[in-house]
């Protein structure tokens, strides 16, 4: 078992330096022109109580980019004054609404993260990084990306009071974590996982690439994603046909591929004939320094 | 004011006529086919607790159609028996997805609802009612368009011991209203409201066919949206940007259209320069008729 590391004692200094970032100002000048963002003082706009700890609480968003189906989450603490919040797989393409979005809720986003290195899609790490120098990447050691931060296996990374523990679940890539809310009365209920490309709504990621290994990635969903609770909402990285949550109870009786044996599940991963991924060879080496590792300016 | 009407009565013979359909099978003669559904017993897979009253739990799932851009909204009591479910703007494309998706979580669904005439797709109530007989369509008396259920503003739509609150909201056509959760402890904290084209996120939807109206429409927003607690959770019949949700506290200080002067709205809405609404000749016509009102078996 990989000890803990708590990125918690992070926060005060991450908080202090996103505080003495300069916001950019919006012109106003015009009638029709945006209005300059002031950010909400107040904001009263979780989804999710978390029960019996009134002073955490999580505000969630999903986003989408079209072109790659790819899923952003947002969560913050927004019963911590400093509203720490961290992105779950952002995309290149939709950076600015990400940070546009978290500029107007007044959020103070701590870490980008990574749930793999992804083949369909450059990460907005980099680039977040660039945009919003208090932000720190975060991807798993396993997945020998770089990044600021390499999570492992049991790993739990805060932001406020409410903490992502880390679960190893290779098989699509040997780097695939899911990150999972926490399971104590001050957290999400129902708890959450992010799931990357591990799970997705009644299927799973190939595992023809990177590392893949369909007897892996069996024992990986069976194991960490299988066992949590039966009403654990389930995130995936993408989703082709609309869908935008499940839940493990659903995936274990509905999923195409992963509620069938371990044999059936492996001959269907290996008759699935997919062509090769069309953004692979520039999505892969860009992701493997996090989009772009350092900010511009230090390269 | 209008008087209430409560459908509330209809649920035990709707439920009745559902529990009647005989469902169809799915064939599982090879061992990668699909399994045949068995609907989940004791489904635990609500996103929203409803609070004090634990007998009533909202299951809530927003699908999405990519075509057109339209959310489609599932709502379920699942703690009643029957779990009594309704669809809002439901897409003729995604029917035989969202019925899968209701079969699989052992829903029965009561009631397709549209919150307005759409311009852009075709919905999916006709071609529900004829899949699924024990359906209702639901609409606006004051679209104009045929439904077996025409609602006014003020009426309760109940689904279990759920229910959504129709409030009238004209101006991007005259027959527009948002469905909104009830305001009592036993019903979904936050408050959730289904706003169509009224109020989009950050946006709004044209004003300059089917009775649209500018300044109907800012009085619409302001009186019936904009007014709803500042946590109400927002959610729209379109996006094009990849979000999901927003609040009223967050269009109250952000929408760039929706949060300026009335003068200044107006303005706005009258210079949009949009082009003609590509499906408008097809989908509007259809859709007065919700798709088609009758099952073909009956024409």
């Amino acid at each position: 078992m990989v000890p803990l590391r708590i990125y918690r004692h992070l926060i005060p200094q991450l908080a202090a330096a996103a505080r003495s970032l300069s916001a950019p100002k919006v012109a106003a000048s015009a009638s029709c022109a945006p209005r300059p963002i002031s950010p909400l003082p107040a904001l009263a706009m979780a989804a999710y109580g978390t029960g019996a700890c009134a002073d955490s609480k999580l505000l969630f968003r999903q986003l989408f980019e079209k072109e790659s189906s790819t899923y952003t989450y947002l969560l913050a603490d927004v019963g911590d004054p400093e509203k720490p919040a961290v992105l779950i797989d952002p995309v290149d393409r939709t950076v600015d609404r990400d940070l546009n979005l978290i500029k107007e809720l007044g959020l103070k986003l701590i870490y980008a993260m990574n749930t793999h290195v992804h083949a369909d899609h450059v990460t907005g790490t980099g680039l977040i990084k660039t945009k919003l120098p208090g932000a720190k990447s975060v991807i798993s050691k396993a997945s020998g990306a770089k990044a600021d931060h390499s999570v492992e296996h049991g790993d739990k990374i805060y932001f406020g009071k409410l903490f992502l523990e880390v679960r190893a679940t290779p098989g699509h890539t040997a780097g695939c974590v899911t990150y999972v809310t926490g399971d104590s009365p001050d957290q999400p209920s129902p708890r959450m996982a992010f799931t990357g490309d591990a799970l997705i709504i009644r299927a799973c990621g190939r595992t023809d690439f990177q590392g893949g290994s369909s007897d892996q990635l069996y024992q990986s969903v069976h194991s960490q994603i299988f066992s949590l609770p039966k009403d654990t909402l389930l995130y995936p990285a993408h989703d082709y046909k609309g869908f935008t949550v499940t839940t493990v109870e659903e995936e274990v009786a509905y999923n195409a591929r992963l509620s069938r044996d371990k044999e059936t599940f492996k001959t269907i991963m290996e008759n699935l004939n997919l062509s090769y991924p069309k953004m692979i060879d520039v999505a892969v080496p860009a992701n493997m320094v996090c989009g772009f590792q350092d900010p511009p300016s230090k390269v």
